[in-house]
C-alpha cells in the first residue's frame, strides 16, 4: 500500500465525491429540499463530519484553507454567476445596485464597527481591549453580503427578476469595497500612526480596485473572443478557452490586488456574446453544462467545509459581543436599505415596494467569504472572538434567515418570477420599444440609458464584431437565433414523438429507409422541391428580421427631423446630437 | 504585485493555455498537420522553449515531474482511450492483443536487455560497469510501446480497424507487464542476492497486477453506473461521476501497486453502456466533449514537456550504447511480431497480412511513459546514460517512424478504415450473424467467443441491467437507439434547412407561430390525428426490433433440436449444453 504517493489527488477526489453524493442524497427525498435550503443541509452534513473528525482525533478538524477557497472554490461560482447574469435587468438597475453595493456596504461597515465599539465600552462585558480599529476591521469583513449564500437561497425562492438582481448584483459588486476596506483597516492596525493622506489614498483605491478589475476582465474577455475566432478546425478545445481566460483574469486581478470577482464577471459578460457566436453548438452545451456543474460542486464543497470548520476549539464565546454583532448586522442593513431606497425611489418611476425592501434587507446573507477573511486576519489576542462571532452570524443568516425567507415570501405575496421565457412576439415588442426610446432620447437631447445602449450597439457592430467574430458578415439578430432554436427544439420533439414519419411518403419506404440512411437525403431534396414556397416565405421573414430590426437606426432614421433617409453617417450623427443638446440647454 | 500567492494555478493555467494556442497555431496552416504529425510539432515547440529557458537561466530547464505525469496527465488520455474503445474489434482480437502485450513485451525486454549486455562486454565501448540487471531494468522500461504516442500517430493515418486495435490494444495492455518487470528488476538491483523464490513471486505478480487492476476498474465502473441511477433530479452533476469514479479507480489501483491503466480502461468500458443509458443526452455530450478536450490537452502538454525536458545536462552521450539501443529496439520488435504472428495466423482464419505485420512492428513508438520511468530510476552512476538513450529512442521513434509511417502506409497500400459508419441494415445483419453463430456454437458444443458473448448478454439483461439502469423495464436495442439518433439528426437537418415549415398549414399561421411558441403544441396534436397510421407503423417496427432481436435466443429457440418452443429455462439450458458437450467428446 502506497497511500503517500496518491494522497493529494485521492483526497480531493473523495471530497468532491462526498459533495456530489450528498447532493444526490438530498434530492432523493423530494420533500426535503422544498422545506430546508440545500445550503443548510450541506452545512449540517459538514457539522456532522466535523464532529466525527473531532471525536476520532480529539483535536480540531482542519479549517477550510483561505487560499483554497479564494483560488479554487470561489472562481467557478463567480464565473457561473457572471456568464449567466441576465444582462438586461442588471444594466437597467446598475445605478441602484452600485448604490447598495458601495454606499450600503460602507454604511454597514462603519455602522457595525462603531456600534460594536460602543458595546466594548460597557465594562460588564470585559471587552475594553478591543480597539476601534479592530472593530472597524471586523465590521469590514462581516458587513458584506455573500454571493454564494445569496445565490444558494435566492435560486430556490424565485422572486421577481428585479428583486433578485438587486440582492445578487449587490453581493457581487460589493467585493471591491470589501477588499479595499478590509486591506485598509488591516494595514492601519499594523501602522503605528495613521496620517490623513492614508485615508485619502484608501478612498482613491476604491476606484482603482473596482475599475481596474473590470478593465482586466474586459481585456481578457476580448482576447478570449478573439481566440475563438480561430478554433474552427479543432472544435474540441473551444470550451477550454472560456475557462482558461476567465480564470486567468481572476488570477491576474488578484495578483495586482484588484477585485478578482469584478474581473471574472466583466470577463464572462464581455466574452459571452462573441464566444457563443464563434463556437459550435456542442461546445456551447459543454461550456454551459460544465460551468453549472463546476459551480454547483464548488458551492457544495464550500458549505460542507463551512460546517466542518465550525467544529473545534477556535472560538472564544463572549456572548454579549456575539449577540450584539448579529443584532447590529440586522439593524444596520435594514436601516441602510430603507434610507438608500428612499433616495432611489425619488429618482425612479418604477419604485421598489416596501415588501421588496424587506426582502432585500432580510436577504443579506453572510457566507464563506467572511469566514475566509476572518481566518486571514493577522494573529492577535481577540482573533478567536472574531471567529466565533463570524461563525454565529453566518449560521444565523443561513439557517434562520435562509429557512424563513421562503415562508415570508409566500406570506407577503412578494411578486414572483414569471415562469415562461418571453415569446418571440414579446421580444420583438421589447426591441421595438428600445429603439423608440433611443429615438426619443436622441430627439429630446437626453443622454439616457437607451442612448448609450444604442451607441454601444453601434460600436459593437461597426468594430468589435468585425474583429472578434468569425463570420462577421452575417451577425444574426437574437430574435432570428431564438426562432432557430425554437424550430430546432420543435423538430426534435417531432422526431421523438415519431411525427417525422409524414415526411416519408408511404410505409413501404420505411424499410428502405432502415437499410440505408443515405436515402434520407433524397427525401430531403424531394421535399425541397415541394416546399420551395414555404422555404422562401421563411427565408424572407428571417431576412427582414435580421436586416431591419437590428440597425434600424442607421438604415432608415425616419424619426430624425433633420436628415433625409440614407444621408446620415456616424460623424454627422454626433454633430446633430450636439446641436440638439445645445438647443435644449 | 503578489505573484507568490497565485503562482501555482497561474503557471498551470499558462501552460495549458500555451498548449491550446500551439494546437490552434498548427491547425491554422492546413498543410502542416497533413505532412508532420502533431506530436512532432509539439516536441519541436518544447525543444525551442527548453532552449530559451536554458539560454536565459544558464541551467537545465525543469524536467517533467514523473508524479505529475502519472497522476494528472496520463489518466485523462487513458480514460478517453478506454471510453471510446471500439469494443467489438477489441474483444474479437483480445487473444492476439494479449499475446503481443504479454509475450511480446517480455520477449522485447529480455531481448534488448541481454543483447545490450553483450554490447557492454566489448572493451572498446568502456561500458563494462553496466551489469546485466541494470541492462534488463533498462530493457523493461524501453521495451513497452507507448499508448500516447501510438494514439497520436495512428489517429492521423486511418489504417483499418483491426490493425489499429492490435497496435493500440497492445500499447494499453502491456502496462501490467511493464509495471511488474520494472519494479521487479528495480528491487533486484537493490537486493544483495536473488533467490529463485523471488523470480517465481515475480511471475505470480503478473496476474495479480493485471487482473487486480481489471477488478478494481470493473467494481468502480459498476458503482458509477449504479450512482447515475439516482441523478434524475440533478442532471447537472451527472458528468462528474464518470470522471470521479474512473479517476478513483486509477488512483486506487496505483495505491495498491496494481496496473492503473488496466483499471481505468476496465472502469470506462464497464460503465459506458449503463451510464449512457442513465444520463441525459446533454450530459452525455458534455462527458464526451470534455473527455476529448481533456485528453487532447494532456497529450499536448506531454509532448511539449517531452521537448522541454530533452534540453539540458542530464545526458551522458555514449554513442555506441545509444545507437545499439535504437537498433535492438527495432530488431527485437520486428522479430517478435514475426514470430508471434506466425503462431497467431496458424489458429485464425482471418490472418494478419505481411503488410499489417510490418506496420505493427514499425508502429511500436516509445513515448512519455519510458521517459517518466527512466527519471524514476534510483540514482546510480550510469543513470544519465540511460536517460540519454531513452531520449534518443523516443525522438527517433516519434520523429523518424512517426513521420514516415504515413507515406509507408500509402506506398504499401495498407487497407484503410472505412469512412462511413455502418448503416442500420448492416447492423441488423451483424446482429443476426452473431445470434446464428451463437446458436451453431451451442449445437456443436463448442464454447467459443459467441457462446460467451451470448451468456454475458443474458447475465447483463437478467441481472446487471435491473440493478444498474433506471428504466430497466425498457432496455432499448442499440438498433432502435441508432434509428432514433438518425431520426433526430434528420429532424435537426430539416429544421436548419427551414423544411419544417410544411408542418405549419399556411403562411398566415407563421405570424401567430411567431407570437406565441405555445401554438406549436396545437400543431403537434393536429398532426397526431392525421398521422396515427404512420406513428403506429413506426411504433410497431420499433417494438419488433426491441423485443425480438435482442433476446431471440430465449424467446424462440427454434434452432435447438431438443426442446419445444417456450420450454427452455436457463437451468435446463446449461444442462443441455453439458449433455451436448458430453456427446461431442
Amino acid at each position: 500500500l502506497d497511500y503517500q504517493h496518491v494522497q493529494v489527488p485521492f483526497e480531493i477526489t473523495l471530497w468532491i465525491m462526498l459533495a456530489s453524493l450528498a447532493k444526490i442524497g438530498f434530492h432523493l427525498y423530494n420533500k426535503l429540499p422544498s422545506v430546508v435550503p440545500e445550503s443548510c443541509l450541506l452545512i449540517f452534513v459538514g457539522l456532522i463530519m466535523g464532529g466525527i473528525i473531532y471525536g476520532l482525533n480529539d483535536k480540531s478538524p482542519p479549517v477550510m484553507d483561505s487560499d483554497i477557497f479564494f483560488l479554487y472554490l470561489l472562481p467557478p461560482i463567480v464565473l457561473d454567476a457572471g456568464y449567466f447574469m441576465p444582462s438586461r435587468p442588471f444594466f437597467e438597475n446598475i445605478g441602484t445596485i452600485l448604490l447598495y453595493a458601495v454606499v450600503g456596504t460602507i454604511w454597514n461597515v462603519f455602522g457595525i464597527g462603531f456600534s460594536l465599539y460602543g458595546i466594548c465600552q460597557v465594562k460588564a462585558f470585559r471587552l475594553q481591549d478591543v480597539s476601534l480599529l479592530h472593530n472597524l476591521l471586523f465590521g469590514s469583513l462581516i458587513a458584506a453580503v455573500d454571493p454564494v449564500a445569496v445565490l444558494a437561497v435566492f435560486e430556490e425562492i424565485h422572486v421577481n427578476e428585479k428583486l433578485h438582481i438587486l440582492v445578487f448584483g449587490e453581493s457581487l459588486l460589493n467585493d471591491a469595497v470589501t477588499v479595499v476596506l478590509y486591506k485598509l483597516f488591516r494595514s492601519f492596525c499594523e501602522m503605528p500612526t495613521i496620517k490623513s493622506v492614508d485615508v485619502f489614498a484608501g478612498v482613491g483605491k476604491f476606484f482603482v480596485v473596482g475599475l481596474g478589475g473590470v478593465l482586466v476582465g474586459l481585456s481578457f474577455g476580448m482576447t478570449a473572443a478573439f481566440t475563438t475566432r480561430f478554433t474552427k478546425d479543432i472544435r474540441v478545445i473551444e470550451p477550454l478557452f472560456v475557462f482558461l481566460y476567465s480564470y486567468l483574469s481572476y488570477l491576474t486581478a488578484e495578483m495586482f490586488h484588484l477585485s478578482g470577482i469584478m474581473a471574472i464577471i466583466a470577463c464572462a459578460m464581455g466574452m459571452k456574446r462573441y464566444v457563443e457566436a464563434n463556437i459550435s453548438l456542442k461546445s456551447h452545451t459543454t461550456v454551459k453544462y460544465f460551468m453549472k456543474m463546476w459551480s454547483s460542486v464548488s458551492d457544495t464543497l464550500i458549505f460542507i467545509f463551512l460546517g466542518v470548520s465550525t467544529i473545534g476549539e477556535n472560538h472564544e464565546w463572549n456572548w454579549p459581543y456575539i449577540c450584539f454583532t448579529v443584532i447590529f448586522c440586522l439593524v444596520w442593513r435594514a436601516l441602510g436599505v430603507l434610507v438608500l431606497t428612499f433616495f432611489v425611489n425619488r429618482f425612479h418611476v418604477n419604485t421598489i415596494t416596501s415588501k421588496d425592501q424587506f426582502i432585500i434587507a432580510y436577504g443579506g446573507l453572510r457566507g464563506a467569504i467572511c469566514f475566509s477573511l476572518v481566518f486571514l486576519l493577522p494573529d492577535f489576542h481577540r482573533k478567536k472572538l472574531f471567529i466565533a462571532a463570524t461563525t454565529v452570524v453566518i449560521l444565523f443568516t443561513v439557517f434562520v434567515q435562509g429557512m424563513t425567507i421562503r415562508p415570508l415570501v409566500d406570506l407577503l405575496a412578494v411578486k414572483r418570477k414569471r415562469e415562461s421565457a418571453p415569446t418571440v412576439g414579446e421580444q420583438i415588442h421589447i426591441r421595438f420599444l428600445d429603439h423608440l426610446l433611443a429615438g426619443i432620447e436622441d430627439i429630446s437631447g437626453h443622454w439616457g440609458q437607451y442612448y448609450w445602449k444604442d451607441k454601444l450597439e453601434y460600436f459593437n457592430s461597426k468594430y468589435l464584431q468585425k474583429i472578434l467574430l468569425r463570420e462577421y458578415d452575417q451577425p444574426k439578430s437574437s430574435i432570428v437565433l431564438l426562432y432557430e432554436k425554437l424550430e430546432r427544439k420543435h423538430a426534435i420533439e417531432l422526431a421523438e414523438a415519431g411525427q417525422l414519419g409524414h415526411t416519408l411518403p408511404h410505409p413501404s419506404f420505411l424499410c428502405s429507409g432502415f437499410l440505408c440512411s443515405n436515402s434520407d437525403r433524397t427525401v430531403v431534396t424531394d421535399q425541397k422541391l415541394e416546399d420551395t414556397l414555404n422555404l422562401d416565405v421563411l427565408e424572407n421573414i428571417q431576412e427582414i428580421l435580421a436586416r431591419n430590426l437590428y440597425r434600424i437606426r442607421r438604415m432608415g432614421p425616419a424619426y430624425n427631423r433633420h436628415t433625409l433617409p440614407g444621408e446620415t453617417e456616424p460623424g454627422e450623427h454626433a454633430k446633430e446630437i450636439l446641436i440638439l443638446r445645445h438647443r435644449s440647454l
